[in-house]
């Protein structure tokens, strides 16, 4: 009843010109997640609880929901209320639904059945929520693991799994945290296919506003026509992060587009547009700006980015805003007056994915130019990383720095000053690590020259051939 | 500084194609309070505190900014951490705005200043949050007012100000939330101004997607088309609930568009499209979905939804779906199974606006088929309700009443065979009542003529002229 009324029949796809994820995705992650588990615990049930909807205040109007990272790896469900089991003896997994009265299909729709929910997400058991607690109790595994971990970038902790008579259970919160967010770093080949398209279709919508933006228009009129275009074109109805679209000296503002300064500036001739906008598809993210790849597996990304800064100093030397030794300015830390940020950090289902700082794994690193890293660890393959070198002059910076006598003797002031209120700029790239180097996810115009053929009109095929067969829709 | 940075200088506009909102309308909203409150109490200070940003899940990613509906009226503010107070003796207004580290404007760029803040939002005083225990302090007045009351559509409790120290002070709970969700009922010409641009970009929003719709795209593809339209012309960055746009049986749906119906179904040769989406501009919604209007102040809105109620009844049966006495259909409450939702609800800032239910006004009703109403006080001048009128082939409901004698001795069983399926039809208006009765502030086709003549791409002039002077941007 259920498949006969859409068109999508229990496919994780927004139709056909969208990406068709297979179910085996999860399934795959499981697996990987059982046999990690498996090597130090003896018997136990992975228990995670999925998301709900989060209401506007008091109202009775809701955020569009979107699922929990951890429970999207593990089953790829988008309905709230959910629970999910890993038995790491078996195997085998179990997804409980919530039973809603009947009123529930009158002002909803028709809900999938249990057959319906089973084979659209490819677990071995389904059934009801209220039956998560017999179910292990059943089981009778010596422990239940849940999550219960510190997001290294938000401080905030995980959505532990959590119903009524779970006191009864012996609870390990400490154990599946750590192993859970290293898995999530390093890609599968099902994830790397999600992420390749939901970048393709960033890039592509990328090109679609250069050639869109002109002078007049505001700012927020650019991200309209990202959003339209990712959306109408690859079915990504969501962004991965407030979309920020900063032109002139708002291009200086690496968190532009929020509330207080909303993209509500006009474009006006001259200025440079920093566009850092990416979408997401079924939970997987983009997070794109423009390009400059560079690396391998083994590479510390604390190096990385000191390579980073020593380029961005050689360069602003060789343009006479700088003077003098290029180490001395390294030993000062003086890049970070220009570039605030770390040079990238790891993208999956989370803009800013899990698995930077874990147990085992480099620690942050205190240093004033190395402490905002999202990530200390090395490179390995199979992880996605942003490559987002940018150079900014941002005036409370320049005026510190000018204060402080261990940077100014670097700065040649005059020089500066025509930079003032310039803005900055920021190339970013999603890039995925293999064996023998990166490979850059993106497509999107990165030189002068290319930029000003894409924004003429030129070269419409140097870029494609887009993943999706029909990109045929007006826009 | 502020004010160079941004083409819109402390305005509360997205732009000069877009409505400018005055400060004077939540000045007006202060004064009509004030002059409320003072019927009540001797000397008191209302305090609000406006929304915070609200991450998703553990992620340092959040959605979407909204600003919390009760603050925004009161203040207009659309930054988050705010209070503000209102001195009921003096009628003085102070708005509280966070102090951010320096770090803050690197990040996020320039905060305006204290005094920028003052005149954008036309506030008596301003100062940072830090500020505000000892202010309250000062005034010294005998009781704080705080909201605490229970929305009655979702049932959750109001966003009840708190802040260190407030122990020390006598808090009044009960006060405030009745007068002030009233005064949200009964909108003064500056909301209604407001109110007007939303419905109008709505509107034309709508009228777009009409000639955009085509079999071949999915529903989200029609949607997209929606955000894209009343973003970019009308600088509405949000929509007032989430978009449903459901086509053929998902007509029937009346909350379509949630996760687990994501507008994912395609659009066939004769399918209907039942489309319910409303833009919001600084926190006021529309919510449209075509147009039916009637009625003027006194009028009970339990008596409009039973008129509705007998129409639909009468034309079922002209059209050889039901049989019998319209009386004795109207005893049954056969209507509730065409039309399971009320005939309309109070509009404003929540697209289920507060007021609905309060002490001194009718109480909700128990009777199967008025439970539902989200009001049932009489109409008065400057409310805004919507009107929408439906009638929906909703299967269990259907299937339900089939099987109650009650109900089925009125159905012709085998003509409504025919209607298994088709879906449902909505027509919504959102409709100022007048001292002599209603206006539409809709302006979308709603005769098969018109609906014909405007896909077909006639018509252009007879819904505007738009009020913004210039749509020309390129869609």
């Amino acid at each position: 009843m259920y498949e006969d009324q859409f068109n999508i029949k229990n496919k994780l796809s927004m139709g056909p010109h969208t990406l068709e994820i297979s179910p085996s995705l999860y399934e795959s992650n499981r697996k990987r997640l059982v046999e990690e588990l498996n090597k130090m615990q003896k018997d136990s049930i992975v228990v995670l609880q999925g998301g709900s909807n989060q209401p506007i205040y008091d109202t009775d109007a809701s955020y569009l929901f979107r699922q929990e990272s951890y429970f999207t790896w593990c089953f790829g469900v988008v309905e709230p209320d959910c629970f999910g089991l890993i038995d790491t003896v078996s195997g085998d997994s179990y997804l409980f639904v919530p039973q809603y009265p009947v009123e529930y299909a009158v002002w909803n729709g028709p809900l999938p059945t249990l057959e319906e929910f089973k084979k659209k997400y490819k677990v071995n058991y389904i059934n009801y929520v209220e039956h998560l607690g017999q179910t292990i109790k059943e089981l009778n595994r010596s422990a239940l693991l849940v999550l219960n971990g510190l997001n290294s970038d938000s401080l905030l902790k995980t959505k532990e799994a959590n119903f009524e008579g779970i006191v009864i259970f012996n609870v390990d919160r400490i154990s599946l945290h750590p192993v859970i967010s290293n898995l999530r770093a390093i890609k599968t080949s099902f994830e790397i296919e999600v992420m390749k398209y939901v970048i393709d279709i960033t890039s592509a919508a990328h090109r679609h506003v250069m050639r869109t933006a002109r002078t007049g228009l505001y700012e927020y009129q650019c991200e309209s026509e990202f959003l339209h275009y990712c959306y109408k074109n690859g079915g990504c109805r969501t962004v991965a992060y407030a979309t920020g679209c900063g032109s002139g000296v708002n291009a200086a503002v690496p968190h532009y587009g929020h509330a207080g300064h909303p993209n509500n500036a006009l474009l006006k001739t001259g200025m440079l547009c920093l566009f850092d906008m990416g979408a997401s598809y079924f939970g997987y993210s983009a997070d794109v700006t423009v390009t400059f790849p560079a690396a391998k597996p083994g590479v510390s990304w604390v190096a990385m980015h000191l390579l980073a800064n020593r380029v961005l100093l050689e360069q602003l030397k060789k343009g006479g805003l700088l003077q003098g030794s290029i180490d001395e300015m390294v030993d000062a830390n003086l890049a970070a007056v220009f570039q605030p940020h770390g040079v990238g950090h790891l993208l999956g289902l989370d803009v800013h994915d899990v698995g930077g700082y874990l147990e085992g794994f480099p620690e942050r690193l205190p240093t004033p130019g190395l402490k905002h890293l999202r990530t200390a660890r090395k490179l390995e393959q199979n992880m996605v990383v942003t490559i987002e070198p940018g150079c900014y002059f941002i005036d409370p910076l320049l005026d510190k720095a000018l204060k402080d006598f261990n940077l100014s003797r670097f700065i040649v002031a005059d020089s500066l000053k025509r930079f003032r209120g310039f803005g900055g700029v920021r190339i970013e790239d999603d890039a995925l690590v293999t064996e023998n180097g990166m490979i850059n996810l993106t497509k999107v115009p990165r030189t002068v020259e290319e930029i000003e053929d894409w924004m003429a009109g030129k070269n419409d095929h140097k870029y494609g051939p887009v993943r999706i067969s029909d990109f045929s829709f007006d826009r």
